[in-house]
């Protein structure tokens, strides 16, 4: 079992500490199943239960833990279970002792509930959200890996005990995830206005081909299948988040409505000076969402390569960009099984960009921008 | 110089004989220059001018036709200039005589231009609409593939001589197009849908992240990446783009105002049922958007790869599914230098990912859903 990357030993010991003992997973899910394959490559003792046997049986098959014992207490719990379920096995959680944590996707609504109804044992809870995963589901899809690198936001309350904030980040940076610190409710509009607000519009932008005309369809380009890829996320799912997040959903959708009423008045007189405006904020917005993992936004450029539907021609084109040096940073695949030449895009740091498309020129590569 | 896709030479040969004659692009810019030599490609003669002598140099160079001679009239123009240029082209390509066509993304509005101030001559003006390469600029982007299997849409009015019609479709298809027959009016309402709705919705998401703290926005995920990329497209060709196409706009865009305000009120009074509504009419959309190249809508599924940070390791996983014969459809790759591991998606059919899940497993690759 390899180490979380990234962490030296005496590092990882002392997170390994601040964890302070046993990890119970409840919920044997993508995510949970996640948590406890990284948590045990970090050398931590993990104990798994959930509704549904079976995902027990896979989860620990898998090797992310051992079915909770029936006796000893936990030093961490965390609760991975669909949002319309975490305050009240966050609440069992804590009567069973030690510090609690979630990994669902909204955070003040379930803290609000605990302080209601778990008042003096809400200090021992943190709430959490690794931002990886929640696209797919079950067990089968968990990987040690899923939060290499990527943000996971812990939201302390005002009565957080310091310990418990200590085991919760802990436990983060020992499945390989960054921490975000955020209060629960700048968590709330955060995710609102990156996760929630783009899904709903995605959903409606998707909603006005749902009845279009076969032939109008055929046109629709990539741009409209980026816009519209995340509306086929499970409604159920969807569902209870968007519920769970009301407030601050609500919140920004009305900042939406009024812009989008403004936008209709601009198009309509025909006001081009307004217009340039709305369309450069929304330039500008591109412009300030981080690279992948949290970290700056590397400016990128497009190289364009057309490869040969034969087998092993994009086995080649990577070998020969291996051997140029340049770091993929994405890519895209634009291919029809039908036509005999597909075109690969490759994402690569701006300044690398022509020197890769001459020397992939230099290996007869047909690139262009 | 191959020949374009898929034709065999008698269909070739008559739809070179439908062109009837030189082809005359006007506008070497990524689209004029890559109709030039996909036509050349089929075997056509094509003429070349711009107002930049450079784009005709560089356009000449890469082999798109030669400069426009003094004498001597086009069977065929093709105005491939910036939308707010479109109707004056058009206009004194027809004075020039033969039958004339242009690229640009809307159809109605210089129709109604030229049919007010050319009454004669619009008869021999057919629009069309290739569905490819819009996003990039400048000659040395273009390529005789660009057209490869896209839509191509070609909009006769009430007038259009049948002749005319055909020289514009023959074109398309010798450059390797799908032609779609759409009313100039009927295409306008198809691409506010398909194409400016989705722009101005990505341009109103990417808004609300503009001012957002950075704490915030390193929240972000693929999600909110996928749905905003196309909001950074260039505010001055779209402010065009979406003046030439007001009426049809405003209709789409008024219809989502109303949904949006309609969704508002669901958020705030928590009615789930029509919540659920919604976001499935959203689902539905995803579904209706056909495939690639506009192709039917082929299931897929994604298959994860885990891929170690070594230089190669890319090739090997792409000889591997070579070998293995599975047709990836699409693939993105998630991946930051400062990790050991990157994650690969392959989308592959639906009923192919299991296979391909166990074959790369069978070959020592982590996989997952």
């Amino acid at each position: 079992m390899s180490e979380a990357p990234e962490l030296d030993d005496a590092t990882r010991r002392s997170l390994v500490a601040a964890v302070g003992g046993p990890v119970h997973v409840v919920g044997a899910g993508l995510l949970g199943t996640s948590v406890g394959l990284a948590a045990r490559r970090a050398g931590l003792e993990v104990w798994l239960s959930d509704t549904s046997p079976e995902h027990v049986r896979t989860a620990t098959g898998l090797g992310a833990g051992v079915p909770v014992p029936d006796e000893g207490a936990a030093a961490l719990t965390v609760v991975a279970v669909p949002p319309d379920h975490v305050a009240e096995v966050v609440r069992a959680a804590l009567e069973r002792g030690g510090v609690v944590t979630d990994v669902a996707s909204v955070k003040s609504r379930p803290l609000a509930d605990l302080e209601r109804r778990a008042p003096g044992e809400v200090a021992r809870y943190v709430g959490s959200h690794p931002m990886a995963g929640s696209e797919r589901s079950g067990p089968l899809a968990a990987t040690a890996a899923l939060f290499d690198g990527r943000p996971w936001a812990v939201t302390p309350h005002a009565a957080s005990e310091p310990g418990a904030v200590a085991a919760v980040e802990a436990l983060a940076r020992l499945c390989g995830a960054e921490t975000v610190r955020l209060t629960p409710l700048e968590h709330d509009r955060a995710v609102a206005r990156t996760s929630h607000l783009p899904h709903l519009l995605a959903a409606l932008t998707a909603g006005q081909l749902a009845d279009a005309a076969p032939e109008h369809l055929s046109l629709s380009g990539q741009g409209v299948r980026d816009v519209t890829r995340i509306a086929a996320g499970d409604p159920a799912l969807w569902r209870q988040i968007l519920r769970a997040n009301q407030p601050a959903v609500s919140e920004v959708l009305r900042e939406v409505e009024a812009s989008l009423h403004r936008l209709v008045g601009v198009i309509e007189s025909g006001d081009d000076t307004a217009l340039g405006e709305i369309l450069g904020r929304g330039v500008a917005g591109t412009r300030v969402i981080p690279g992948k993992h949290g970290g700056p936004a590397l400016p990128t450029e497009a190289v364009y390569v057309a490869v040969p539907d034969h087998p092993g021609e994009l086995a080649r084109l990577f070998a020969d960009v291996g051997e140029i040096g340049v770091n993929i940073e994405d890519l895209r695949i634009d291919h029809d099984p039908g036509r005999p030449v597909g075109l690969v895009e490759l994402l690569v740091a701006e300044d690398a960009a022509s020197g890769l498309r001459e020397a992939l020129g230099g290996r007869s590569w047909v690139t262009h921008r």
